[in-house]
C-alpha cells in the first residue's frame, strides 16, 4: 500500500466540507472589506525566499532543481510571492492595493501536532498606503475574520517594532548592530542575547530591564507611557481600531522582529486553547518590495494559519453539520431504472441535491443506503405509481409516505 | 526583479474572481449531484505515479528527493492520489463513493498556449459501482458541468475500450501483446503501429481497416453495429444517458487507451474552438485500485482541464462582470476620519461591500478613487452632516446626492 508523504494530510469529505465552510466565511469577510483575491504558483524561484529571509531559509523549505537546473522551492509562505506579483504585474495599479490569498504552503520540519509539512494560509496585504488607518484596516480585517469564524477565546496583541529598537538605541547600540540582538530577543533567547548586549557595554540591570520589556503586554493604559514616534503612531492606531469596533486588543510593548524589512506595527492573534502552538495569526507593516527589487512601498499584512485556527475552533466544539442530500431516488424495479435517473436529473436541475441508487439494490437495501446517506426524502419510483403520474415520497424524519405527482415533486421537496 | 518560474502563472484580482466564479458553478453541480469533495497533498511519493503510469512518467513530472532522501513528485494528475486516499482511508465507506476534487497539477514540459507547468484540474470519481448507470452518472455530471459553465460549442464522445481490443483479438493478436499497439493507436501514430501489426501477420488491408476504425465517430445509428459485450454495454449506457437528458453525445468507435487499468467506457469532451489543444475533459472506467495495492474495485471518473475550459469560454466571449464595492466611504476632513471607519465597519457588518479611503485624500481626489473602484455609492462623512445625524450619499450611476440619516444608511444602500 502506497502511503502519502510524511507530514501531509488527506481531507475526507466531512472534513473537507467543514474546511470549505470556514474558507467561505473568510472569503465573505474579504468581500465586505473590499479585499480582492490573487493567486501565485505553488513553487517559486528559490532566490525569492532567500532574498526575503536569508540563505538559511533553504534548510527549512522544500528546495530542489527542476530538470532545467533552475533552483525552485515550494513556497513556505505567501507574502514574498504576493509582493513579487505586485512588483511584476500590479505596480501601476491604483493605491492602495487590498489583496488576499488562500493556499498551501510547505516547510520541511519535523511533523508535530498542529504543524504540518503542507499547511494552509489565508492572508491579506495592503500595499501603498503609509498610514495608521492602513494598519488599522488590516487588523480590523483579521479581527473580523476571527469573529466570523466564531472563535470565542482569542488574544489580539498589537505592538510597534520601534519601541524596543528605540530602547536599544537609547542604550547606545547602533542600528547596524541591532539585527542580531533583535533576533535573539524575538525568540526570547535571553541567554544568547546577554553576551551580545554585554559586548555593547550593557550591564546586568540594563539587561534585566530590557528583557522585562520584551515580555510586557497590557491594556490601553500602557499607551500614554510609550515614547517617541512609536507611541504617537500606536495612540493614533488604537483610536482607529476603536472606530472599527476592535476594542478587545492588548498593547504589546515587547514585540520584536529581527528582520530589517519590518517597519512599524506588528500584531498577533493567539488562541490560548492551543497551548504551545497558539499563534493563529501574525502580521505587521513592512517594506519588502525594495528587498525584492521593486520600488519602496509601504505595506501591511497578515497571515492566518488556517489549519491551526480550525484546530482552535474544534477545541471549542464549534458545531458544523455536514450537508445531506435533499432526496435519494430509488427505482423499485429494473424496468423503471431509467425513469429513476430522469427524476434525479430533474431534481438536480431544480437545484436540489439528489442522489440515486447506482448499485441496483433491492428497495429495502436501497432504503438503508438512503438512510445512512442522511437524505431528507426518499423518492421511490415504481411502475404502478408512475402509471398514475406520481412517485412515492418518504419523509425520512417523520417516516410519512405519500404519493406525489411528478409535476409537483420539486416543490414538494423544496418545502 | 525576481520573475515567477517559467510555465507558471499569477492570477490578478479580475481573473481570479472569474476563476472562482466558474469554480463555484462546478462545485454547485457537484452538490446537486451529491458528489463530495476530497483533497490530497500537492506532492506524493513518486512510486504512486510510476505504479500508475510506468517509470517513464518521471521524465515528464517534477520529481525530486526531499531532505530525508525520499523520492517525491508534484502530482501530475489527481486520480492516482484519490485512489490512494480511497485505499488508505475510505475503503470501508459505503459504496459507491462519489468524490470530486479541484486543485493544481504539475508537469515538466515546454510551456505553450493552453499548456502550463502548473495547471488546474476539476475532476470526479465514482468508486465501487460496477454498472452502466455509474458510467452514465459520471458522464451526466461532466455534461451538467459543461452546461453550467455555459460552454456553447462542445463535442461529447463516448466509446468503449473493448471495441478495438476485440478487433485486435479477432485479428489473432494476444491480449499480452496489445498494450504496445494500443498505445501507438491511442496517439494515432500509425507509422509506428504498422511494423508491430505486421509482425503479428496483419496485412495492409487489415491495417487500413483497423486505422479507419480508430477514427470512426458517429451518431447513435452506430450502436446496433457494435458487437459483443462492448456493444451491449454501450447500448445500455446510451439508454441511461438519454434518461439523464444527455442526448448530444456521439458514439466513438475509435477510442483507445494503452494502459491496462482502463476497463470499458471512455469519454471525452472537446471544445472545437480551441484548435489543436481542444480536449477539455477526459474520463472513463478503470481498476486502478489493484495497481496501487488495494482491492479490485470498479471505478469511473473524469477530469476537466479547468484552465482550458476557461479558455474555451473566453473564446466564446462569455461575459463575467467583476464585483464592485457597494459603497466607498470618504471622510471629508481629518477630524471625522474615525467616524468614516466606524461607518465603513457598520456597512461591512451588514454584509455590504464597503471600501474606505485609506490615503487621506482630499474629497475631490477620493471621489476619483471611488469612481475608478466602480463603487455604486459614495458615502461622504462630514462634520456638518454628522451634526444632523446623517451622511451624504451619492449614487454614482445617477449622480444624485442626498442626506441619509445614519440609522437608515444600510437599508438605503441595500435598496
Amino acid at each position: 500500500m502506497i502511503q502519502r508523504p510524511r507530514g501531509t494530510r488527506d481531507f475526507l469529505p466531512d472534513e473537507m466540507e467543514r474546511r470549505r465552510h470556514y474558507e467561505s466565511l473568510l472569503r465573505e469577510v474579504c468581500r465586505t472589506h473590499c479585499f480582492r483575491e490573487v493567486a501565485t504558483p505553488i513553487f517559486e524561484n528559490t532566490e525569492l525566499f532567500t532574498a526575503k529571509s536569508g540563505p538559511n531559509i533553504v534548510d527549512e523549505i522544500y528546495s530542489f532543481q527542476d530538470k532545467g537546473g533552475r533552483e525552485i522551492s515550494l513556497r513556505p509562505e505567501l507574502t514574498a510571492a504576493v509582493m513579487r506579483l505586485f512588483i511584476n504585474e500590479m505596480s501601476n495599479h491604483a493605491r492602495p492595493l487590498k489583496l488576499f490569498y488562500f493556499g498551501q504552503c510547505f516547510r520541511y520540519e519535523r511533523p508535530q501536532s498542529g504543524r504540518y509539512r503542507e499547511f494552509f494560509q489565508f492572508g491579506a496585504e495592503i500595499i501603498g498606503a503609509p498610514n495608521a488607518e492602513t494598519d488599522a484596516e488590516a487588523i480590523a480585517l483579521a479581527h473580523s475574520m476571527v469573529k466570523a469564524l466564531g472563535l470565542k477565546e482569542y488574544v489580539l496583541r498589537v505592538g510597534h517594532i520601534g519601541i524596543l529598537r528605540g530602547e536599544l538605541r537609547s542604550m547606545g547600540i547602533a542600528d547596524a548592530d541591532m539585527a542580531e540582538i533583535l533576533q535573539k530577543l524575538d525568540k526570547k533567547s535571553y541567554d544568547e542575547a546577554a553576551p551580545l548586549l554585554r559586548r555593547h557595554g550593557i550591564d546586568d540591570d540594563g539587561m534585566t530591564s530590557l528583557f522585562e520589556k520584551t515580555q510586557l503586554t497590557g491594556g490601553k493604559e500602557l499607551l500614554p507611557g510609550i515614547e517617541g514616534e512609536p507611541g504617537e503612531y500606536l495612540r493614533e492606531l488604537f483610536g482607529f481600531l476603536e472606530a472599527y469596533g476592535v476594542d478587545d486588543v492588548l498593547v504589546d510593548i515587547g514585540t520584536v522582529r529581527g528582520l530589517d524589512y519590518y517597519t512599524g506595527v506588528v500584531f498577533e492573534i493567539e488562541a490560548p486553547g492551543l497551548g504551545a502552538e497558539k499563534q493563529v495569526c501574525g502580521g505587521g507593516s513592512y517594506t519588502l518590495s525594495e528587498v525584492l527589487g521593486g520600488e519602496p512601498v509601504f505595506s501591511t499584512g497578515f497571515a492566518i494559519g488556517f489549519d491551526r485556527i480550525l484546530l482552535a475552533l474544534e477545541k471549542e466544539d464549534h458545531p458544523y453539520t455536514a450537508r445531506v442530500p435533499d432526496a435519494f431516488v430509488i427505482a423499485a424495479s429494473e424496468d423503471v431504472r431509467p425513469e429513476g435517473l430522469r427524476i434525479a436529473s430533474m431534481l438536480r436541475q431544480a437545484g436540489l441535491g439528489a442522489d440515486v441508487d447506482l448499485m441496483r439494490r433491492k428497495v429495502s437495501k436501497a432504503m438503508k443506503a438512503a438512510s445512512s446517506s442522511g437524505a431528507r426524502y426518499v423518492v421511490i419510483v415504481g411502475s404502478k405509481d408512475l402509471a398514475q403520474g406520481g412517485v412515492t415520497v418518504r419523509d425520512m424524519q417523520s417516516g410519512d409516505q405519500e404519493l406525489v405527482p411528478l409535476d409537483g415533486l420539486v416543490s414538494h421537496l423544496q418545502s
